[in-house]
This record gives C-alpha cells, structure tokens and sequence, in this order.
C-alpha cells in the first residue's frame, strides 16, 4: 500500500496492530473517523489513553477496576467465602449477567497454555492458594473454558490445594439449554449422560 | 453488558462507535490493548489524534495529503490534462499501484446517493467543472465503481461537461483476469461482448 500521507500511513499502521484488523480494514476504520466529527477521534483517543495509564486491577481478585478494590470485593452482601475462578474479566461478566452467582472472583488472567508461551507463574495463581492457605475459602468453583488450557490449568491448581480440606467444584458441562440432541457433540453428549442429575433438582433451575 | 471499570466502558463504547465494530469486538480490542506495553495504545492514542488535527486535502485534487499539494499533484512529470475521478483515496491507491496511469486524480468523496443524503453539493463536483470550463483539461476519465450511484455520479458530471469539447471516457468493464467465464454475471459478461476490443490490442495489456 502506497500513501499520499505519512500521517494517515501511520494512523493505519497503528490500529492494524489490533488482533484480527488488517491493514484494509485498518484504513477502512480511520477513512471513517476522518468523514466524522473530529471530537470523535478525539474522544477515542483520550479513552484509550486515559484507559491504558489509569486502569488498575483489583488488589484482592485481579479484575479490572477504576480502584484499588473492585466493587464486587467491596460488596459486603457478596459471599468471600466461595471463589470462582475464571480466566478474564469476560467470564466475570458472563457469570455476573446470570444473576445466580453471589460469591466473589478470582480472575488468572488466561490459562497455562505452554504452546504460547504461559506458564503458571505468569497467571493469578499464587495469590488463590495463599486465600486457601489462609484459610479464607470454604469453596472454589473453576469456570475456565473446557478446552486442554482450561483443564490442564484447573488440574495445576487443585493440586495445590488439594491438601486443605475445602470444597473444590467445576461448572457443569452438558447440552446447551435450547441445543438440538442430534447436533451435539459426542464428548459433550457422553458426559452429560454420565454426569447426569436428579430430576427433580433439574426443575428448580 | 456490565463493566466492572468506568474508564473501561467508555474505552469499549468509543470503540465500538467504529463501523462494523460491535460491543463484543470493541471490548476484545480494549482488552488486548491492555495486555499489551502501554506504549502500544500511546502510540495508536497520538497517531489517530494527530492524523485528525493535522490532515490536509490537496487543494487541486482534494486527495489526502500532509501537505496543501499533493505529492501526485506537485510532480511535474504528470500530464496534469488528464484527470481521473474517482470516489476517495482508496482507488487513488488502487489505480497507482498498477502503475498504468500518469496523470493526475481529482477525488469526489464519495457519489451521488440519495439514498444516504448525498446529493452532488456534498461532492467536490464544482471544482472538477470549474477545471474544465478553465480549459485545464484535455481528458477526463471516469473511474467510479459500477453501481447505480457511480453510474448516476457519472451522468451528472458528463451532463456538466459535454458542452466543453473535451474527451470524456471510463474505464472499462468486463470478465476480469483470471476469471472462467462460466462464473461471470450476465450484465458483465454481456458488456463486454458489446464493447469487445480489436484482439491484437488486448495483446499490448
């Protein structure tokens, strides 16, 4: 791609940076700032800036937070007895956005994944078994993803904790709620048979 | 969605005010961003900001520019009787990277939609007549896409035109390189049967 202008040839090489935006689309999005109101560049580049230099995560469950003690950690109404441990600040919103989740988060910041590089002592972990440790959980729920990453992650962890006598649980895996039979998955399908539940209990849901 | 961080949510909703950008793209970007050195979204920060309060358009073309004359414009070395309209800088591109053609470009910003709002006083339509009444001009070409909105922009100008004695052309429509002809469409497939070339010139190409 040839430019007519350094600015603009720079201003696309920067937002092609963005995972999954190549360097048509990157021009396609800055083509389209320049056709609007210069306040809305402006704005979007004072909220990534101010973003970026301000943010801070939360001291005690790693999420993202305006202050030093998310508002969920802050919530005295909230259980911090019992953990769920998810791998980003998405999980927590997903989970949040059920209404059916009144403990508190713990967030690792992805999973062991050797193949890109992260190891355990890359992610949140430390600071989980130490709450364990300290005797501040009765229970830790593992929400991460059902993929290799996730389970090889949870497998890290509950080794660790193993030893000090507290509940640990995992979400359950099974059929989506509005799935057709014949479209899912054998594994899924398999497991969903073995982890079978009462039925009564599956109509208080 | 429910955000967790203020400046978190406003980075994600300026995100998202780019096209074909929604929420859940916008939040997937902002969150890389901070995974990443802050220098990154400094960078990408400044560079969009600057390109929005610094950018200029070529006086003669109203090409993109860093400068009140294009590069393209301020080269002695191009015919600058022979103009190509085109819609934005976008095919401005296109057209120099075949390296087929050395005059000059005059870009409309856009094309007659009425559709969208866009009547011909949105375009840079007058300065393109005011060249030719000038008797700056040998030939124009026009190289707008081959829509209804082009092909209305086209009618409009050559309408403005006519009487001024000047080669009027456009660019050529038919069965692109590399294409079987099986697949085509019959409108273009049709076109150029009708506006077949002598044989011996399609072998200068």
């Amino acid at each position: 791609m040839e430019f007519s202008s350094k600015l603009l040839e720079n201003a696309v090489y920067e937002m092609s940076q963005l995972p999954s935006v190549g360097k048509r689309t990157a021009l396609r999005l800055v083509l389209h700032l320049l056709q609007q109101d210069a306040k809305q560049t402006e704005r979007l580049a004072f909220a990534l800036s101010q973003l970026r230099s301000e943010i801070k995560h939360c001291k005690k469950c790693h999420n993202i937070s305006d202050v030093a003690l998310c508002e969920i950690c802050a919530n005295p109404l909230r259980n911090e007895r019992l953990i769920c441990v998810v791998e980003d600040i998405r999980d927590v919103m997903a989970i949040e956005s059920t209404g059916h989740f009144r403990g508190m988060y713990h967030v690792l910041g992805g999973k062991i994944s050797p193949i890109d590089g992260i190891g355990p002592s890359e992610l949140n972990i430390e600071t989980l078994v130490d709450k364990v440790k300290n005797k501040a959980v009765d229970e830790i729920i593992f929400a991460l993803s059902a993929t290799m990453e996730g389970d090889t992650t949870n497998f890290y962890i509950f080794k660790q904790i193993e030893a000090f006598n507290i509940t640990v649980s995992t979400i359950s895996r099974g059929i989506a709620i509005g799935n057709e039979l014949q479209y899912a998955d054998e594994v899924t399908l398999g497991r969903s048979i073995l982890h079978r539940i009462p039925f009564e209990q599956s109509l208080k849901g």
